[in-house]
């Protein structure tokens, strides 16, 4: 179901979305946990998209699809329980096989909780293979580009995993797959900070968030999780699938205060 | 933070909320899954009691909250991705330690998608004991008993678990704890419709799921789950701690048909 706003017509460069921090969903110390900030972020981007003629629901008619690439996060603090917030996106660049989107997310009172950035491909559902978006959207996407707004946080960038300890093996579960039978990938940000004993979030908060996803895994598949600390608290965290392809890789940044 | 209307004035008996079927929460058939729905039932009933003046964030300041007691929902069909969908409710009666609420989900076109039955107990925080709730509500709870709302589906019953084999153990992760500290009510639901293969929910579909909620689990618990098949298409599961106490048992029959 398409929503009657699935159609060009112009609109801000900038969509606002307003969301609310669940009772039943904050952890336990009354915050919005990062997984279910990220599934906001996503469909703050999928509104956004969608509103201004380029969303999943038309480019599925067209045989082809947003598939998210890269995701940075970095969190100042998080809403409480009962709290709104608003999820400001709007699109930084475009390139020949990928576009970056950006993310704000703020209070009523202009207050701010976190920066995002995001970086995306388009494939052909056929094919698997990315497509050129320049000559699809021109360089100028339409005039929803948007680089003048800040996104005041460093860009996603290589993350390297070496000499990590496998810490977990798991089959995919019905609850983590999406709707294109592969992985979710908030689903991948969820067991990645279940790595860490609860007790770890009494005394500290997630910082910075980022994840690389790199190849699609489906029910079947076997994922082992292998961690490195790389710094006073930092990780990085190898997601392969089968003992061969690396799926995902992501990395963590605690900071030493809830 | 209380919403503005977390105050005692005279509302409609039954409160309706819009809802939609997130892009990236559906499942691979496309269709909202029962936990997500299962949280939009604990909003919905949180956001009619909060409205009303008895709502947790109300009985956390003279020391009380609800309890979940018991769930059953009843699924016709599932919202689809992009969906909406609006959960009514209500309260059908209230006893000398628990309520009944009662649930519609409901299409815009008036389509039914699921019914669903709640009973919940008030405890004071201190004493964890249950509270008479009719001498604190009266026994038309305000005026907003509602009994004549049809509900057409069975009440939750008692769930015996007798030759069940262990099919999974696990301690409570970050992401399983609720605001209170204790295993998070719905992350239960996920749990045990995880036991099943996700290739049970290409020919199949949850057509009853219900929950007897008996105890609280917390990170450091050894949680074990027993499974048993109980008919062609049911099966019941009871979760124990530390090897003694059920935290809760749980029912899902499953509808042949996708």
């Amino acid at each position: 179901m398409d929503s009657p706003s699935d159609a060009n017509e112009k609109k801000e460069k900038i969509g606002r979305y307003p969301f609310m921090a669940e009772p039943f969903q904050v952890d336990f110390c009354g915050r919005l946990p990062v997984p279910i900030l990220g599934n906001q972020l996503l469909n703050a981007a999928d509104f956004h998209s969608k509103e201004r003629g380029f969303g999943i629901p038309t480019l599925q008619r067209e045989n082809r699809t947003w598939v998210l690439s890269r995701l940075a996060v970095e969190i100042r603090e998080m809403p409480r329980q009962y709290e709104s917030y608003t999820v400001e996106t709007w699109i930084e660049g475009i390139f020949r096989s990928f576009t970056s989107r950006n993310f704000c997310v703020c209070g009523s009172d202009g207050r701010i909780f976190a920066y995002a950035r995001s970086v995306w491909a388009m494939i052909d559902l056929a094919s698997r293979k990315a497509i050129d978006l320049v000559p699809l959207y021109g360089a100028d996407f339409s005039g929803y580009l948007c680089p003048e707004k800040p996104c005041p946080i460093g860009k996603p960038g290589r993350i390297a995993v070496k000499d990590a300890a496998e810490v977990l093996t798991l089959r995919p579960a019905y609850s983590d797959i999406d709707i294109n039978g592969h992985f979710n990938s908030i689903k991948y940000i969820e067991h990645v900070l279940d790595l860490f004993p609860p007790d770890r979030y009494r005394t500290s908060r997630v910082r910075r968030f980022e994840m690389a996803y790199m190849a699609e895994s489906y029910p079947g598949d076997e994922l082992a999780f292998r961690m490195e600390k790389t710094g006073e608290e930092a990780y990085n965290v190898e997601i392969r699938k089968n003992s061969s392809e690396a799926v995902c890789r992501c990395r963590v940044e605690f900071d030493g205060k809830a």
